[in-house]
C-alpha cells in the first residue's frame, strides 16, 4: 500500500466516483452509456441477457490481514464471471457497490480498484456504474455481473439425465488449503509480529484462495469441440454442494469416484501437514470456482482430448440417490458439508 | 413485528434463499430463467437494457430503530426504480443481495420481503436473483434493478439546452422534514421510553421519508403527452445538487425561481416548528425521489396540464453559472450542500 493518504472525505462523493472512474473505458460496441448517469445502457443486438450478483462482506468472505486488496477486487469479479460462465454465457457487463469506512484511504480503494479493473481488462468486461457509499464498520463490495448468451445456448443446472457423465475442470480443495496457511500464519504473526510468514512452496494453494480464475477458458474449449453441457454449475461451496444441485435440480442421483476427483500435489501434500483428508477438503472446501457439468456419453472420447477435464463420474436415478464411492470400494451418501454462512457465525 | 421467531441458522443458506424466494412469480414475458441458477437470464426483443444499482447500509441510510422493515423492502427497490424512471426506462428486473446478522429473525426477513415484492409487484417488476449472506453486523441492502427502453429513447443528464425549462415533479423538502420528526422522536424515546410519539398531522412527511413512490406516473404522463425531456434526473440528493448535476454534464447555467420551488404545506408548517427555512429543505433536503427534468419551451402549454409538475426555471449559458433568484429578488450561486456521505461519517 503506498505511504501516502488521502481522505476519502477530502474528495467528497462525486469527486470519489470521478476518481475511481477515470480510467474506466468501455470495449462493448453494446455500451451506449455508461458511469455517471441513473444507469447504464445496454443495446443487445438480439441476444440474450444473463445477470448474476454476488455480495462480499469484510470478516465474512474475506480478512484484510492477508487479502492484498487489489487480489480482493480482482476476486470480486471472478467470482461473478465464474457464476456467468457456469450458464454457458459470455460476460459482458459489471456494475459495482461499494460500501467503506473512513479507515479506507483513496490509496487503498485505488489498489481494489486496480484489481477490478484487471479483471475487467482480461475478460473483455465493461464497468458500467455502481454505487459508492460510507459504512459505520468494514469494507462491502456488492457486484453484479451482466452477460449475453444466444438465444436459448444457456446451460442451467436442471438438464442432466441418467448416464450423463459428472465432469469437472482444474482441480479441488487447493483454495481451501490455501485459507488455511494464510489462518496459520495470521494466528502465528498475531502470536509473535517478528515472524516471517513462511509460505514458500505454497505459491499454488495460497493463489487459489486469493486469486481465483474463473474458466473462460473451459468454456471456449467445450464451445470449440462442439460439447453442450446438459448441466452446469461452479464450485464455489465445495464439490458435494454443487454435485446435490445438480441431482437436486435435475431430479437425479449419481456415483461419484472418489479417486477421479483431481487434487494438485501441493494440495495433497499441504493437507497432510494440517491431519486434513484431501478428499474431504476437495468435497467440502470450496472457493475452487471450478466449473462442474454433465456431458451426454456420446461427447467422452472428446472430452478426454482436454487434460483440464476430470471425467469424475455418472448420473442415476434420483431413487438411488447422491453417491461417493471410496477408493477403498466403500459407497457412502453424499452430504453438503460446505460453508454454511448461518450456523458457523457469531451473535452480534 | 411478529412475536415468532425462526432462527435464520436453523434453515441454512439454501433453506433461506428458498424460504425467501418461494413466492416470487415472474410477471416479464422476457424471463426466461429467474431465481434459482447461477445467473438469471432475460430475452430483450430488440430493445434496450438499463441498468442501476443502489446500496443501502444500517445506520448509514436507514435506522431501523423508527424504520419498519416492510417500508425499507419498499424504498430499497423504489429508489433503484426511480433511478431507471429518471431515464424515461420502464423497470423489467431487479437483483436484490441482502447482509443480515443473527439478530435478525426469519420472520424480520420476511417483512422486509414483503415490501421487496409489494414494489415488485405495484411497478410489475421481475425479482430475478441475489445473495442471502450474514455480516458481522448491521443490515447490508443491494439492488440492482434493469429496465428497459425503446432505442434511443433514454433520457440523459447531458441534453438540456439553453432556454429549456426546468421542470420538477411533486413536491420537494418533505423526506428531509419526515427525517427530523423521527430523529426527534427517537431522541424523545431514548431519554424517556414511556412517552408516546407525536407524529399527529404529520402523516404526509413521514410517509416520504419512509416510503417514497417513484414517478412512474409522470413518465406515463409525459409520453402521453408526447413530450420527451432534453436531461433528466431523480432527486436523491437535494434539488440544488441534482440542478447542478444538470448543469454540469449538460456544460448550461440555469435560473432557478425561489417561489416556484413546489413544497407541501405540512413541510412548510413543519419546518418552521424546527426554525429551518422550508426553501433550504427542498434545496439542500434530499431524498425526495422527483423527477427533474428540461423541456423545450414549445412544450410549455402542455405541461401546465399536469398538476403535478412545476416549472421552476430555465437553462442558461454555462458562463452564467447556476443561480437561485430569491424572492426577495437577490441572485445567489447555488452550491450542493446536500448529503455528503463521507465529510460527515465518524471515524471507525
Amino acid at each position: 500500500m503506498s505511504e501516502e493518504r488521502t481522505d476519502i472525505a477530502s474528495l467528497g462523493e462525486f469527486g470519489l466516483i470521478d476518481h475511481l472512474t477515470k480510467n474506466n473505458e468501455t470495449k462493448q460496441a453494446g455500451t451506449l452509456l455508461s458511469v455517471g448517469d441513473d444507469a447504464a445502457v445496454i443495446d443487445h443486438f438480439g441476444r440474450q441477457t444473463v445477470i448474476t450478483t454476488d455480495m462480499l462482506l469484510e470478516g465474512i468472505h474475506f480478512d484484510l490481514m492477508y487479502t492484498p486488496l487489489k487480489h480482493l477486487g480482482y476476486k470480486a469479479i471472478a467470482v461473478n464471471l465464474s457464476d456467468l460462465y457456469a450458464m454457458c454465457a459470455t460476460p459482458t457487463h459489471v456494475t459495482v457497490s461499494i460500501g467503506i469506512s473512513n479507515r479506507f484511504s483513496v490509496e487503498a480503494l485505488d489498489e481494489l480498484y486496480e484489481g477490478i479493473y484487471a479483471a475487467c481488462d482480461k475478460f473483455n468486461v465493461d464497468l458500467i456504474g455502481g454505487d459508492t457509499c460510507s459504512s459505520q464498520k468494514g469494507l462491502v463490495i456488492s457486484i453484479t455481473a451482466i452477460g449475453e448468451v444466444a438465444p436459448d445456448k444457456y446451460v442451467t443446472r436442471s438438464g442432466a439425465q441418467k448416464g450423463d457423465l459428472l465432469c469437472v475442470s482444474g482441480d479441488l480443495g487447493a483454495a481451501y488449503i490455501g485459507l488455511q496457511l494464510l489462518e496459520r500464519e495470521k494466528r502465528i504473526y498475531l502470536e509473535n509480529p517478528g515472524v516471517q510468514p513462511d509460505l514458500q512452496n505454497k505459491a499454488y494453494t495460497v493463489g487459489r484462495i486469493l486469486k481465483p480464475e474463473p474458466r473462460a477458458d473451459i468454456i471456449s474449449w467445450l464451445e470449440k469441440h462442439d460439447i453442450k453441457p446438459t448441466s452446469m454449475i461452479d464450485v464455489s461451496d465445495g464439490l458435494s454442494s454443487e454435485i446435490l444441485h445438480l441431482c437436486k435440480n435435475s431430479d437425479k442421483g449419481c456415483i461419484l469416484y472418489e479417486e477421479k476427483i483431481p487434487i494438485h500435489d501441493e494440495t495433497k501434500e499441504t493437507a497432510l501437514e494440517f491431519n486434513l483428508d484431501p478428499t474431504t477438503c476437495a468435497l467440502s472446501g470450496g472457493e475452487d470456482y471450478e466449473l462442474l457439468f454433465t456431458i451426454k456419453q456420446e461427447d467422452y472420447e472428446k472430452i478426454t482430448l482436454s487434460e483440464q477435464i476430470s471425467v469424475i463420474g455418472y448420473m442415476t436415478e434420483a431413487s438411488e440417490g447422491a453417491n461417493l464411492l471410496t477408493k477403498g470400494g466403500n459407497k457412502h451418501k453424499l452430504i453438503a458439508q460446505g460453508w454454511n454462512a448461518f450456523s458457523t457465525e457469531k451473535n452480534s
